[in-house]
């Protein structure tokens, strides 16, 4: 309870330095941030005194789940009103400031929101939801924790079982059923429009190299148009790289990690990549502490790979490579901060940001290596577990 | 290619009836239906003309795939001048109407593009393109038939394997290793707003009865407040209703359906109620033919469970009861047309819709059926292949 009370409490805060009234939460995850519920309904955190969470379905769950006190939601017709009984302040005729989540809120909803309530002036509180969020707090870590242990067993025992002549698909699904069974998700849940990941990216060879829509660096075949990245139905073969970016959800928060493993030996160049991805890993965890800008870590990288000679296959290879270094994880995939150009955060303790330095060699491979770490006061610990190296089989 | 080129005039017949000049279509499942290629981009279908595919990522990839003309996005900034060089109706000076998916799109993204096309007025565009999508093509029908045949195996293969004592993720874990490594995308896509399905939802007992924030009548326990629906870690007992609701998706296309299993034998009264469940979707059967307007549909099945004494545990129980019978399938889960008060599409060729008759007795179970139908000029065809009945393990 005390944990949601001080979200609340940071959120609030934020209200007020940003001279709005109250904030109207919508989306699944920041509903299940900010009451310990995932129940559909609407939940209004004014500025100042108590939250309501104003319940759709399902009303009797929510109630044994929410530390917010929940109300039932007659109808969405009728929420204006329970809105405005509930808050008289916001109800009054003066103009009020309110923020939604405009990230991923859809236009529709949105519309109808407005029509509710017409005195309204709406601000876009995407950032702000997202930049409380972006710092974890000790039970977070827990959790975090508990997914890397899983995801560290899921590693290993796919390792144990891969031969030469499997498909990337079908060393895929032993990862998802070695962690599904074990309290899994089924999916790792991203905040991004039209992203999606089911475990993250298994791939070898060319397929891969393959790049595609995906916001990472490495995309994958994936297993038809209709599903264009991650694992596909290629025999994955000796001698080639067999990047293992996976993860898993446990209790609602995410792991993210890769290593890169390889049936025999590596082509030299190839070898030599995956080295330079350890180094360039090995000298940013260098610069975790407190203050160091989230900016300068990707380009500082950038620097790295060039100085390699590799800057051309740096995160994907020519105009298909992403720009960035690292994001935060958490309850999404895709959280604050992101270790990118024009995100000008200073390290802060309690961040939590997965860093994977990659190389792409169309035709070839992907080849690198992707820790999850939190900043602390001192500067960083390591919450991924999984041995490091070239893993040979 | 000609289905594609079909499904674009489609469009652009509802575009010249609605009076709008354009569409923009920026969402994954949609840009797939209409170009073949779901790389990123905005897909712009001019109500006359060629559309084009404007790409951000990754370019070759979508001119590999897309049935429309590709063409590279610089940069979103760019984005209007692109437009306005392709289309040069669409610059002028007049005002021009454009339409959006407003059910999915984020608030962010659209004023964004309001931004850079500051004299366009714009318009929902959601249910023109839920509408043209609602008519499947022997293409499409082929798709789901495929899904339908991969599920139906999966379903035996789980049936041999389940056991008095296995937790209902298990089983379900089960359910998806099997699909999965046959070519399963690993989740079953839902347009609506914070909605997430993997494989549908496997309960037994009290735990299926568990109300959830679902749009779906049986909800079930899941693994924790932060996943709150189908399998939870409870083990499976004799003498209770297992519920499975299965589905999969492959090559983009999603197959749903329902069984219900025991171990041993069922209390009189819930066989019984399975028995209804059955007899409603015969009875529902007998209707599904051009013309049957959807809502008479359920408002139908309403009367004959309130006829079966069994009103108050259909489709949910008390407050969480859902309001509908059944939903259209395709690439989506929740496609049109929903079988439900206030749809008054009269059935037609081509529709594909989940049936899906349920009762939920708190603290005990879930028991319904669940077949998925294409409407044919004569009547229906059943897609769905599994064996019905209630299931004696």
């Amino acid at each position: 309870m005390s944990e949601y009370r001080m979200r609340i409490e940071r959120l609030q805060q934020k209200l007020l330095a940003e001279g709005l009234d109250a904030f109207v939460v919508t989306q699944n995850v920041d509903l299940y941030y900010l009451t310990g519920s995932m129940q559909t309904g609407y939940l209004l955190v004014p500025a100042a005194g108590e939250p309501r969470f104003f319940v759709r379905r399902s009303v009797h769950r929510a109630q044994e789940e929410s530390a917010v006190p929940v109300e039932a939601l007659g109808s969405f017709r009728s929420l204006g009103q329970q809105i405005t009984e509930a808050f008289p302040a916001l109800g009054s005729a003066g103009k009020i400031r309110l923020a939604a989540e405009y990230d991923v809120l859809p236009v529709q909803q949105f519309l109808r929101l407005q029509d509710l309530l017409p005195h309204a002036e709406w601000a876009d509180g995407s950032l702000l939801i997202r930049e409380l969020r972006m710092i974890k707090s000790p039970y977070e870590l827990g959790c975090i924790r508990e997914a890397a242990r899983l995801i560290d067993e899921a590693l290993e025992d796919a390792l144990g079982r891969l031969q030469a002549g499997m498909t990337e698909v079908e060393v895929m699904s032993g990862v998802e059923h070695f962690i599904r069974r074990r309290g899994h998700l089924g999916l790792m849940r991203v905040r991004g429009y039209n992203q999606e990941i089911i475990t993250g990216m298994l791939g070898a060879g060319e397929a891969a190299a393959e790049p595609t829509y995906f916001d990472g660096p490495a995309g994958g075949r994936g297993l038809s148009p209709a599903s264009p990245q991650s694992a596909s139905r290629r025999p994955i073969g000796a001698g080639e790289p067999i990047l293992i970016d996976i993860g898993c959800c446990v209790d609602g928060y995410v792991i993210d990690q890769t290593r890169t493993a390889v049936i025999g030996e590596l082509p030299e160049d190839l070898e030599r990549a995956y080295a330079v991805s350890e180094d360039i890993l090995r000298r940013t965890e260098g610069m975790l502490k407190p203050g160091t800008p989230c900016d300068k870590l990707y380009t500082q990288s950038v620097q790295w790979a060039k100085e390699a000679g590799l800057a051309e296959h740096y995160m994907g290879f020519g105009g298909d490579q992403v720009k960035f270094l690292g994001h935060g994880i958490g309850l999404e995939i895709d959280e604050l901060p992101v270790l990118a150009r024009g995100f000008k955060y200073g390290l802060e303790p309690g961040m939590v940001i997965a860093i994977e330095p990659k190389f792409t060699f169309p035709k070839r491979g992907v080849v690198g290596i992707e820790n999850s770490y939190v900043i602390t006061p001192d500067g960083f610990e390591k919450l991924t577990i999984s041995r490091e190296g070239l893993l040979r089989l």
